[in-house]
């Protein structure tokens, strides 16, 4: 079975990537759209994310069989709500949220009278708003699938299907376990990037300016996820709360660890650490998820350029 | 005045840079060099990083006005001592160390009867060894001397013209200035992402296949910086010492404050800081010394392909 008709709840980076990536990878399903945002619907309409943006959610997902919710994870359950009677009943829900257990719950209680099975697509940019998405966004990236135990097994199928249309790579855990695999890949560096860019630009003796001049030498390399959406992160930090301090918990020990070695100049504890991180990074581009080319491998979200690298 | 015989001590990375940077932007120039490792010099000779790549550092110092110890931070010393009597009087020695107060110590106290200048250019790559240079790694990169002072204004002017010749722009700072300002953009960066990525790899809950395949969630920033040379990166903590440990100090103070809002769920401090944080990256961007292309503006280091990018 595949879904003929998917609706789109939040027209950002998330929302309008399916939906152009819906009408590039998938032209037999029509996709509509909507977004609590009038100036965002009209975006949306103008750049065609859908083949039609609706002027409310309950015309959205009128006649869908599928619909996902792709707003900010605190705005889940209230986005989802108001939908109750206006989502068909045999209509698959899902939704893109970055952290899945407090997020399965709120959709859950939101619309009990559905099947919820979550999702998490682990391919993303610093970049929010109607403006951001593109069809390619998820090629070469996973997706995390979260289904409740137990679960319907064609309408799981159907959707592992479809993000795979997408060209995306499925996974299928628990929300317990994606949240804590999340909280270490992605949320725990978000944090400590922001931390670091926030720390930099509170400086006496070191200007902004001179941060700013010299952040080739590492420093940039944090501000760009140190630049994403305020509104997601905080919602993040929020619904995965145990999960990160847990994380942060391991990280402070061994930042102790490796302070005391820089104090007390123990030269051969920082060799042997950093000679072990190394090995990591080349699993990392062993695998294809990162690169060692200029552009971090970023090309091969579009299929088109594969190949054609300098070196 | 400018240097026509220049000799390169360590032909890595940033020596090999130079040698072929010499070559392109300064061909009246000759450039001779040495390193310890006989298969370093071997491959220098094959990829014609030098002129000539000399069996001894004698040999390679023997009629130069410019010496530059491209070694680690802390064979610096090591580097130049022996070669106090083979380095002409008047050849003005200058280094490309990441940290400059203990490694101008060092030069100072191995050759008494020179003039040094100590520099620092703010470019490089996670790689290291012969095979890792290229002549546009300065270009559009900042290049930090660090004058003694009084200092040979002549001598220091050349010095600037040199690096301006191989693309870079130069500043001109103290040394304890520049080891402030590096410990900042790019020491406790490469601290702080050598230890996330140590965290990430010692977790019982979650496997390192695991944070190696979901990395492009955030993890996958940092582990190119976690990649860099071990020996170079033991001797700029060991040799920037208390810049580091205050800036450290600093960094854990805000990142006890965010761990403290997450706890509390004080999701309005959480967005202030956030949405601070994005402002930076912004500067950053129109400052020109990171990019919002896909390639990080990579590109940049090569003139050529200026104007060619995508999008
Ligand atoms: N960005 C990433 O890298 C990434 C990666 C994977 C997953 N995700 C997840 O994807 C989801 C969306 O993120 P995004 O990056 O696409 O954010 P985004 O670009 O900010 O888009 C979210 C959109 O949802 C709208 N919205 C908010 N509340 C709504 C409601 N009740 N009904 C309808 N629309 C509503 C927002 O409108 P307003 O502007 O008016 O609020 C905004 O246009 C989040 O749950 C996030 O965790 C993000
Ligand atoms: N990498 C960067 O991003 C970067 C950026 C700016 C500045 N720097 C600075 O540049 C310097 C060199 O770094 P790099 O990245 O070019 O390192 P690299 O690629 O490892 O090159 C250093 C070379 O120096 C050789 N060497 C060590 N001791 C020597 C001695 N006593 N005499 C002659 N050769 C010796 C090494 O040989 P062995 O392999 O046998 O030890 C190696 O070939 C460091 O001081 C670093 O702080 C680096």
């Amino acid at each position: 079975m595949s879904f003929t008709q998917v609706a789109i709840i939040g027209l950002g980076l998330q929302g309008g990537s399916i939906g152009l990536a819906i009408q590039q990878y998938l032209p037999e399903a029509r996709v509509t759209g909507y977004d609590l945002d009038p100036a965002t619907r009209a975006r949306a309409t103008e750049r065609g994310l859908c083949h039609t943006v609706s002027e409310s959610a309950e015309d959205a997902v009128a006649s869908a069989d599928l619909v996902i919710f792709c707003v900010p994870p605190g705005a889940m359950g209230a986005a989802a709500a108001p939908l109750r009677d206006a989502i068909p009943a045999h209509c698959l829900v899902s939704d893109v949220g970055s952290s899945k257990k407090a997020i399965s719950a709120a959709l859950a209680e939101a619309l009990p009278d559905h099947l919820v099975i979550p999702a998490h697509p682990v391919a993303g940019t610093e970049n929010s708003g109607p403006d951001a998405g593109f069809a390619s966004l998820f090629r070469n990236r996973w997706c995390i699938v979260t289904p409740p135990e137990p679960c319907d097994l064609l309408k799981l199928t159907s959707l592992v299907h479809f993000w795979e249309a997408l060209g995306a790579n499925v996974e299928i855990m628990s929300a317990e376990h994606h949240d804590l695999v999340l909280a270490v890949t992605s949320h725990l560096p978000h944090l400590i990037a922001y931390t670091i860019v926030g720390t930099a630009s509170d400086l006496e003796d070191v200007t902004q300016g001179e941060v700013i001049k010299y952040s080739a030498g590492g420093f940039r390399d944090f501000t760009r996820i140190a630049a994403s959406d305020p509104t997601m992160w905080r919602d993040v930090f929020l619904s995965n709360k145990d999960a990160v301090l847990t994380m942060l918990q391991r990280f402070t020990e061994d930042l102790t660890a490796l302070q005391r070695a820089i104090r007390v100049g123990d030269g051969e504890q920082l060799f042997d650490h950093f000679a072990r991180t190394r090995a990591i990074r080349r699993s990392i581009i062993e695998e294809g998820q990162d690169d060692s080319r200029p552009d971090f491998g970023r090309s091969d979200h579009d299929g088109a350029a594969r190949g054609k690298t300098k070196g």
